[in-house]
């Protein structure tokens, strides 16, 4: 986990250009710059032909436009598209979660069982703390829609203080999966003395438990 | 897995102060002192807090009191009360299953996604055999009452001959999780050649396969 | 993974002998021994008992059928019965999938919590990629009949080309969980580039998405 060998790799840090719905604006009360930067966001898209650009990256952009529609927080999103590789991923991961001090990284694709899948394998070489519930779940839904759903891999886990979790690579599937986990990532970041996120309630209820 | 590192922590191998069901006071006939040492049930409460005396452990209580109400065996209960340290709570493990000699182990906190929560790591370094269908099934059930149930990363394994089961830290929980896997618990205790347990039926009804 | 530690344990490579589906010979065309090859499914009984023949092996004959009624696809399948020791296990897996070119392999047996129950372990040691879902999924279904399911540490994983799948060792259990898991197994092999696996539809009917 050496700092040293970790690498910027794009730096698109630029603000999402997608509408953002009134209610955060209303929110934010003049105070938008510094709130801005607090909350930051990994989206990693993971996909060989989309790193060559041989293919258009819609997994990104996905996962980019629900956290646009739910979360009513500011937010900042660090956007990656890398290959399969084992190392680049757990670079990447280790990068945005540490040095980019993103509270959520989210990746897309490679979590099936061809060769060259391999997000799974990365995000938990890199998380001190692997968290079942959430593949469990996601798998649980996808399984109504398609028998196939158990064939993806996909994890969640603890790297430092970010939440990783990993995504398949279509976006009807994306949106299936964030529905069913978000619900509970507000008060994961919440345990992991992150920023406190806020949703768009009418679309995903945010739970906290009373302590 | 080194026997000259065990330490006693706590002594309190008292019998529970709860009142047993009355089928079960039947069932000892006259042979109540030899019949007691035979089954012994650790139960570990990890809780910084609660094991500075910050915070009165109720995890504990609640899962000697479901005990009390639902074996109809006789047994014996050792308590402990740990800080979320992970070599301790691997020494607390080892030493319940091995000098202790318990068929079941049952902790209570440290399985959330905080820095200082432990115990599914603990619990895994000390057991030979890892048993995902448990902590799958106390996610499921906990997930009809919170979302929140996701970040639970509780699991359950084999340590020597013994079960040893994680739980949530909150009694509600506890109860919960205990009421769903409970029937596999004595089961899963014959097949590792441990004491026969037995439960009040109208409560949990234990399930042994024909051979 | 030195193939130099393969050995050839049984070649038992005979066609199955039970009758195969009208639909089957219809496809063939006349070209049924070069097809005939191409799809080799391993069958592993891990068992004590049944491999020093105190016990008839029920699981491996019970897979068979199942194959023999599901799959439309020509088949050849290796048989094997061995003791349940995770080196001698592992060892034929890894001979199955490599040497003997499986595209699948089926285990049965050796699954639960027992000191000798090390299939999950074995299978494991093998595998480049683990496959969490088909656990989840054939402990949920055989959740629905008995609730000591939760005992089995069935999993699935990638050896090299080839899927491996654990399954529980009664014949009925069998069934189920193959019901549960068949229709992603041919697209499953597709991406791992095997050959193209057909199935009776009226029985299961096998999930390919469309890309």
């Amino acid at each position: 986990m050496s700092l040293a060998l970790q690498v910027r790799l794009q730096s698109n840090r630029e603000r999402s250009s997608l509408a953002l719905p009134v209610t955060q604006i209303v929110k934010l009360n003049g105070d938008k710059s510094s709130t801005m930067t607090s909350i930051r966001i990994g989206i990693v898209t993971v996909s060989d032909r989309a790193s060559r650009g041989e293919y258009e990256d819609r997994g990104g952009p996905a996962i980019l436009e629900y956290l646009s529609q739910v979360l009513t927080s500011p937010f900042e999103h660090l956007g990656r598209v890398i290959p399969d590789e084992q190392p680049l991923i757990e670079q990447t991961l280790r990068e945005l979660c540490q040095t980019e001090q993103c509270c959520l990284v989210i990746t897309t694709g490679g979590t099936g069982p061809a060769l060259r899948d391999v997000t799974p394998e990365a995000t938990e070489a890199v998380c001190q703390k692997m968290m079942p519930g959430f593949g469990e779940l996601m798998r649980k839904v996808s399984l109504e829609k398609v028998p196939t759903a158990i064939l993806s891999r996909q994890t969640a886990g603890i790297c430092g203080s970010a939440l990783i979790i990993n995504l398949p690579g279509q976006p009807k599937a994306i949106q299936e999966c964030l529905d069913a986990v978000f619900p509970a990532i507000p008060y994961c970041i919440d345990l992991l003395n992150g920023p406190f996120l806020t949703t768009l309630e009418s679309r995903v209820k945010a739970f906290r438990p009373r302590k």
